[in-house]
């Protein structure tokens, strides 16, 4: 019987331990994960797209665990009252290939698109970062909100979202959290004095929500939402401007904001500015970009992580025959009657 | 919440319609995507490779629905009780890229590769094949020897396992269907007489279990078990005297017998076939070869069938977040008390 931890379980996690502990506590497993780069067999997701969105999965191992997530990204659902993203994953024993755990992985992305956003501005953003721009008030909002607020200390936002709908209901879900908030007429307005940019818009579109004019020396963009062959969110001079932080580079070259750039175009990896290999900044004044698409290795972690902090859900699947012989699958069918219908 | 069919409910399935219905059931689906084969978003499977085995992730669309299938497969593991190859997967649809059927695999993965191979022999075999030699007598063996009885009228085994207790197993389990049994000593004993020869073993190397003085003119080999870079069951030169069909070729050059062959070398194509465009056989002396090594067509065409015969499993699974407001996807997890530890 395989280990299922649902949404109720992931939310009960969040609840109970609360949210800031949660994306930290995750963090320190994707840092982990990241400094161990090397040990991992990575490929790019694959990916199925629809005229309204894309199914992609996205598969790694360390040699010891496998892991894949199913992830969707349709911009279109919430107009039928469904999430732009849903997901959901597994942890597998390479030795035997047998899956450990299935767990819902939409809750547990936006904690780990959020964890791995923060951990990448500890990197690059100035130290001295206390005001966030948030471009973006969707399902993940809050989840960058309190990530910034608890790993980097962000204490002032300036939001702004072309659904002032999705801006209220943000705002009402962090009026307990302490943040100094500012609604924003514009993307410019917002920008203004942020030493912080993230954008988590969810079109599909070479969209250029953030132009040159807008970011000011020595600014730290999070570029979140551009995340699909065809979906970027910054101004081409803006990102080569910029010095650039990369996840996976072949699938960021393909999907992130670098695609609008040459194959060839500067970057530096996470994982070596992680390990103090590179610099994610090397001066107060450059214009620093997390180029995040979203990388595996995140999920990976993310589902050592559940594994290890609910370790013994409440559910249990039958999903995975267990027949006294393991040469005999045909026991768990055995017909009783004489088949004789020939 | 998401159907979950479980591996009870594909057992009760069985038990319920007779393997040999279920078997010719799902082949009819097979055949239906097999016949719209232009149709669908095909791409090669992912593989993870341990130096026990393979993770593989099988993903497919044709624009309406999409699917994809987990499935390992690690011959040591029988000797730990555990099987070789385990499965899963999903049914979703494209529009909105969400999930519409979890479902066991392993079992339907055994019906499917039967279902698909009775199906090749429909179109490639002798029409008056009474005789199989079946090669591999383990976890798979009942449903191959089922389908071909009831898809092909196979009236006679000829079995043979380097493993006795397979065999025995295997005898014991078709005690009931009237199928007159022959227990060989050898490979060479088991082809002798043999109108279709079926393999289906599970050693991951270029073995040669068919060579060329076992194979009688008018044979046709199903060759299952050879379906992994490096895992081979058929002698090259009996693949280079037959005429191979596939599934969808790049996958099959990867990873089927024709691996051994140069990448020109000719192939007739499943699904061009069951369409009656190129034909699986032109002569009754002709040695015929299905290449089989599955593709992901079948366990969509697999998911589709099970949703239709089983609409309303018993298990529902809260895999998938359902807040009132999609953008709103921290609302599952608001924190009720002030979380001001910073």
């Amino acid at each position: 019987m395989l280990p299922f931890i649902s949404v109720a379980d992931v939310s009960a996690l969040i609840r109970h331990r609360g949210l800031g502990t949660v994306v930290r506590e995750l963090s320190y497993y994707i840092k982990a994960d990241f400094l161990r780069w090397n040990q991992f067999n990575k490929c790019e997701r694959t990916a199925n797209h629809a005229t309204t969105g894309v199914i992609e999965l996205m598969p790694i191992d360390d040699g010891e665990y496998f892991s894949f997530k199913y992830v969707n990204g349709h911009p279109p659902n919430t107009a039928h009252g469904m999430l732009t993203v849903a997901a959901f994953g597994v942890l597998s024993q390479m030795s035997t290939g047998y899956p450990l755990l299935l767990s819902e992985l939409t809750l547990t992305t936006a904690l780990r698109t959020a964890a791995t956003s923060a951990l990448a501005a500890q990197v690059q953003a100035r130290a001295d970062s206390v005001t966030m721009a948030l471009i973006g008030n969707g399902a993940q909002s809050e989840f960058q909100a309190i990530a910034f607020r608890d790993m980097m200390a962000i204490r002032k936002l300036r939001l702004y979202d072309i659904d002032v709908a999705a801006t209220q209901k943000l705002v009402a879900n962090l009026s307990t959290f302490g943040i100094d908030i500012t609604i924003c007429k514009s993307v410019a307005e917002a920008c203004k004095g942020a030493d912080i940019v993230t954008t988590v818009t969810a079109d599909k579109a070479l969209a250029t929500i953030i132009t040159p004019e807008m970011v000011e020396p020595g600014t730290h963009i999070n570029a979140v939402g551009g995340d699909c062959p065809g979906k970027t969110e910054i101004h081409i001079d803006v990102v080569k401007a910029a010095r650039v932080m990369v996840e996976f580079e072949p699938q960021t070259r393909a999907e992130g904001e670098i695609q609008q750039l040459p194959q060839n175009s500067p970057v530096v990896h996470f994982s070596d500015v992680l390990a103090d290999i590179t610099k994610g900044r090397v001066s107060e004044g450059e214009i620093t970009l997390f180029d995040s698409v979203g990388f595996a290795i995140e999920d990976f972690s993310s589902l050592r992580y559940l594994r290890d902090v609910i370790p013994n859900p409440a559910q249990m699947l039958d999903l995975i025959p267990e027949p006294a012989n393991a040469k005999d699958l045909y026991s768990l069918c055995a017909i009783k009657y004489q088949e004789n219908r020939v």
